[in-house]
């Protein structure tokens, strides 16, 4: 006997927001590591990333399931394929929280650590994306949706900043080009954190809505950034 | 009246593999403006990734109106879902020839450019792993996609190798840190090429063996690189 597509469609949801959960604590974790010199959350970090890990397989399976067994249709349908995507999404975040993880516990061991900058403004405009894009998929809503689109480009403009700023380091003081290079991919994480929370966002509205808004601004000119 | 899944499956994997074929063709462009300074091959990079995008759209509705209106099972589902993540990663590749298309525009900017060092050979052996994972879908081959597995440790080896000869690079003369961070971002890209065409691989043996292959060696120190 098969559960009412009602009860799996929930199930599904359930597991996706526990493993957005987790991956919210990776990255809060990663984000320590920097900001408290706190090295002890990187093992925490591996155990989160090895949950993470065990749940974008169990998703896959119970979505996939949940096509072969039933035959959704419409919404229900259109929030299991979105939910495949958030999954493979969620999955990279942690792997992206790990690298975080990993450049910031290098960045600690340089003898020259420059001045981070940006960055903790940035973290805290990251995780505030991820943290409305996972509401927007537990509460399916499309506004919240929207406001994780607009933010993304003030991510850019920061990223983009910091990027001068830490080249410029660089060519001010040669011996801290190890520990400006660790920086610039922290920034990079983060930024490409911020671009998954924006294709969670993109599937939501698909889900919601029906609607298809990928690539709606992606002809921009190659030479302007 | 529907057409025969064998036919539909046939047309899905026409499509993926008309989408792989320009990203396979973007990543060529892209390694190209850096090896032979060809600039106009900017311009064809945006025209496929368009096509790609427009692609990726195309695809998604083709696989959720697969799932909606006949009821795959075994094979079949699991080749329908697979081609909804490998046409992600698809997307994401020919994102990342763009990426490396304007690093490399940007890097024949500088006055000192500096050497491009084993990019060539980087290239030259993601776009190989690129060309067998596609193989291996086209011909649903678990021993091409097994070949795909196996060469990423390599790629990885030579990245980092390169990471740290940039870095020396930036140490040794502060005036090359912008150009030297341009190479280390196409490396970066190249390495994600990869890291995309090892998903591809994995969801090759998903759909033609049924197993899952994903994360059996995730569990790495975090200290190790």
């Amino acid at each position: 006997m098969t559960m009412q597509m009602t009860q799996q469609i929930e199930l599904l949801r359930d597991r996706v927001l526990a493993m957005a959960e987790l991956v919210e604590k990776a990255l809060d974790g990663s984000v320590k590591i920097l900001s408290h010199r706190d090295e002890l959350e990187a093992r925490r970090i591996l155990d989160y990333e090895e949950e993470i890990n065990a749940l974008e397989i169990e998703i896959d399976q119970l979505a996939t399931q949940m096509l072969a067994l039933t035959q959704p249709v419409a919404k229900d349908l259109r929030f299991i394929t979105a939910a495949i995507k958030i999954n493979s999404d969620l999955e990279r975040m942690g792997d992206l929280a790990v690298n975080i993880a990993r450049s910031s516990l290098q960045l600690l061991k340089h003898s020259a650590t420059p001045s981070v900058g940006e960055i903790p403004e940035m973290a805290k405009q990251v995780q505030e994306m991820v943290r409305i894009a996972v509401q927007a998929v537990a509460h399916g809503d499309d506004e919240l949706a929207r406001a994780v689109l607009r933010s993304d480009d003030s991510v850019d403009a920061l990223k983009n900043q910091m990027f001068e700023q830490m080249v410029r380091g660089i060519e001010a003081d040669a011996t801290a080009a190890a520990a400006n290079v660790d920086l610039i991919f922290i920034a990079h994480s983060l930024e490409r954190i911020a671009d998954h929370a924006t294709n969670i966002a993109e599937d939501v509205l698909f889900f919601v809505k029906g609607i298809e808004v990928r690539h709606r601004t992606s002809l921009g000119s190659i030479a302007s950034s």
